[in-house]
């Protein structure tokens, strides 16, 4: 089956991934494909964390990985996408992982009988990064129901945004935004940044894009900074369990100082571990599940 | 032993590496070099297709498989073909596989002491596209003696029809070219599109390339498609049991229509398919034929 | 433990290493990983000889490896060198190698909790280039204590030359270095080139950068080759049993004439092939040794 967005996915669903991934974590769960399943992976922006975190995820699983270089592939000669991915299926991989500077670039792809995954799609959805943040909030609190979370930045414009807001709601979560009037998103809560710090359980940053706050907004990094950028100071004022997340990369001493990236409260490092057992769970149901849902 | 162009080959060869693809396809031949053989793959073109089915083949072959990139490579400091292939062959690789825009690159690889593979040269020959071609009429038809073919499009720079030609008048078939005057190269058979298309068994498109269409003819796509694209209804005047082939990336709506790509009669993505075998097939030849043709 | 530069290595270790180095190359030492280890190679400068050899020596050793490439990562988005290997030390891969532009890039690497392999820095180190150069003098001679090596070239802007100096002083060689004035290094000992050639067991070139050859020193190449490069009749001048050696890439008919590539006495690709079997080695110690070095 695809994993295209959690809102494909029953609650029960993401329960189960949540769990494999654990279990994955743990060595309680061990899957080897023994090099028998080849999985392509096709990243059409800039990543580190999430491209090869799945080729870790792959390699933990057994599987042999296709790497795709969009600048020495056909894509160059003007092949479409669905025409790429039409010749991945044809040579035999088993899953093709996509992350793609198109919103819902998989409406391109219905005809397409291998399991795609995606690894993130334009401005709208993230779902390996959505597991991996649920995962590390799961393991810290044991649970989802009734936890406040705050998400501090470009809300508007955030795939990591979209994507959490609606499956945290969904898994019970409350869930708040804040930052810049200019990023606010109309569909969720706004609230005061300093007001709400000391309420909340999660502080979820998000990176910010130095174009649109320097030349939309003529805010500089440095009042970012100052207005809605985590540090030791407004950690203090946090709860005693409360936990800092941001999916990275991370501007350091914008959103972020220098001094919270591997504080106490810290998860970040442990998000980007979270991060390969997921995509484990990811793969293993995406090859398994025969669900057509394409 | 070294696989440049199917000249080199006996036609019983060729035949033979056909019958190991169709067996490898079958699954009633089974190789497992079990990590031990090292391929490398260097392609100094752009390639979609051709690239990862070698890979695939590798994998499948239990080879492991090292992914030149030119642009990260010592060629940047002005190292010679020839030094780069040579460093392969003293850090132990066991077979190249090279794509290069250069006709004939082979020729200043005579020192060279593990096989090479050919996966294009410039405008010469591209063996593993004419093997995969072949085994796909072969799976068809069941023989090559008698087919008539007609390849339509630029014969004069490509090295597809160059390639194939010659091998398949080797083989007993008639084969005809059309497309526009200007591409025609005189030593093939020229014939009228319309008059042929209802006559021969497998239609084989070649891409166009849009530079030379428009600046040097002034052709635009839109003609190029009226008068010599496939489509649906010419689809129609086509024998019943005839195919279409072409080598891809095909240029939707302009050598071949959106509604054939996939049409009954294609056996386009097919053709993807068996490249992965017959590159196994070659591969397997090239690493255990000691026989010296470099 | 990191390996950064042999100045941090006891002489026993460097030749604990070479000893590895030569079981291995003659397969008397053997270690299989068997897919269990991960090695992400992070190249941040062009490269074909180290970054494949240390692909091929991972792939010897059983490991599994990542291919990180600069342009298509999050480096792009401004991520921090630190902040990326950090990431990588995050999803768990085993040890990293990294070349990288920056001397002693590693300084920036204070709280990373895997192995780093330095693959070259900078002006500075390139710790595997001396040691596939020490195993090869090793093979030849069977000893080091007393040796006389003369250095050709730009000694002042080599790493290459500075990694080799040291340590072959250390281990009792005489080393001597010539050239141009302009690339004289103040701290070696410098000769007068054709005096110095036939008193010599080594004869190391290095590799001329044309920009520093035309545009700071208004050398022509055919003046460099006159007065410095090798070439047969200079071949001719050496002792019997003096051996030519040069890091590559290297400038045909500048630094070395063709005829002199692959003459007799030439170990150029003979360097290479050791070069395999050296990272061997060298992953081997960073992976097993647990001491605390960085």
């Amino acid at each position: 089956m695809n994993i295209l967005k959690l809102e494909d996915l029953k609650v029960e669903e993401i329960e189960e991934l949540l769990e494999n991934a654990i279990k994955f974590k743990k060595g309680s769960k061990k899957i080897d494909y023994n090099g028998k399943k080849v999985i392509a992976n096709l990243f059409f922006e800039p990543s580190t964390r999430t491209h090869y975190s799945f080729e870790m995820a792959e390699y933990k699983l057994g599987c042999k990985t296709i790497e795709f270089t969009e600048e020495t592939s056909s894509i160059k000669k003007g092949e479409s996408l669905y025409d790429t991915v039409k010749t991945f299926e044809s040579i035999g991989v088993d899953a093709i992982v996509i992350r793609h500077r198109e919103d819902e670039y998989y409406n391109k792809l219905k005809n397409i009988n291998i399991p795609i995954i995606n690894a993130g799609d334009g401005k709208k959805d993230h779902p390996s990064q959505s597991l991996l943040d649920l995962m590390t909030i799961k393991e810290e609190f044991g649970k989802f129901e009734g936890l406040k979370v705050l998400i501090i930045g470009d809300i508007k414009h955030s795939r990591v945004a979209h994507s959490n807001i609606k499956v945290m709601e969904r898994l019970g979560m409350e869930v708040y935004t804040s930052g810049p009037e200019e990023f606010k998103d109309e569909d969720f809560k706004f609230v005061n940044y300093e007001e709400m710090l000391p309420k909340v359980d999660v502080v979820m940053l998000l990176r910010i894009q130095f174009e649109r706050l320097e030349k939309e907004m003529s805010m500089t990094k440095e009042k970012y900074n100052n207005l809605y950028g985590i540090n030791i100071n407004r950690v203090k004022q946090m709860k005693e369990n409360a936990i800092i997340m941001h999916p990275a990369p991370f501007n350091r001493n914008v959103e972020i100082s220098d001094d919270v990236v591997e504080c106490e409260k810290s998860r970040i490092f442990k998000q980007m571990q979270n991060g390969v057992f997921v995509r484990m769970a990811m793969i293993e149901k995406a090859l398994n599940d025969n669900s057509i849902n394409n």
